[in-house]
């Protein structure tokens, strides 16, 4: 088990883990018909780096790292985690955002922003607290539920540095 | 004086606003040495829309707008305004974003959003709460001011539907 830099050979593998979460539409703000091609330039292409969480050669869990807004903003940076649903509840999504504080530290940035996080995801919403992470601004109404309807989507942020 | 639809012949005025601001580094998450290029690609290639003041011919301001986030976010747009140093402290701004919003309903967007507003920047938060758009986030120390150092983004936003 290890998190290691994606090849492009790795999209096979997180093509279905993209494809289930953007379907599913609860969590990330991609259309619900996302293509496979829109799919590897969104998390593959764009980002600054792409990670893979792997046991046994199979593909669990991936992120990606990119930086967050240009020139004056820089120096904080943008993740994105996606956890198989097979293997959710195994602290993958824990370990990815370590790793990717680390990355981002190796890299330069000095904090870290999560844009859009939907304020019916608990799960997550914990999770980023636990780690570390602050609730700076929530956005009224602008998360479209599928189920829910609209609800709010929350800005986190953590600075990196000591 | 009218606010008008951007053509790909209006970038010849529209640069030197946008390398004036963008220069100066103080408002917007440009890099200071976005090439002529970019600037293009940035403000009238990516966006949904494109608008400019005008005046007997002569380009005073600029604004586009887009959508912020994509699938269930897609109902929220993002703008961004700018005014030549010469015609500041003239309403352009105020002109631009009243445009922008009617605009933004007329494409089906329910709200709008300003990502990343420089808290130094007392004279947009002021205009843009006076519009009606409320901070509902606060970025720490997210905006490398060049002279101040690192400040605080703010998040606006603004409900358009009654």
């Amino acid at each position: 088990m290890k998190v290691r830099e994606a090849t492009s050979g790795d999209f096979e593998q997180i093509w279905p883990i993209f494809h289930d979460v953007a379907t599913a539409g609860e969590t990330y703000a991609y259309p619900r018909q996302t293509t496979r091609e829109q799919a590897l330039k969104i998390w593959l292409d764009t980002p600054r780096r792409t990670y893979v969480f792997e046991e046994a050669g199979r593909i669990l869990g991936t992120y990606y790292i990119k930086t967050n807004q240009a020139g004056p903003g820089d120096h904080v940076c943008n993740c994105g985690y996606m956890v198989s649903s097979a293997a959710r509840g195994r602290g993958i999504a824990t370990t990815m955002c370590e790793h990717s504080q680390k990355i981002a530290r190796g890299l330069g940035y000095k904090a870290m922003q999560f844009n859009f996080v939907a304020a019916s995801n608990d799960g997550a919403v914990r999770l980023w607290n636990k780690l570390g992470f602050a609730t700076v601004g929530r956005l009224p109404k602008a998360f479209r539920h599928p189920s829910k309807g609209y609800v709010d989507a929350l800005v986190m942020y953590k600075w990196l540095e000591k």
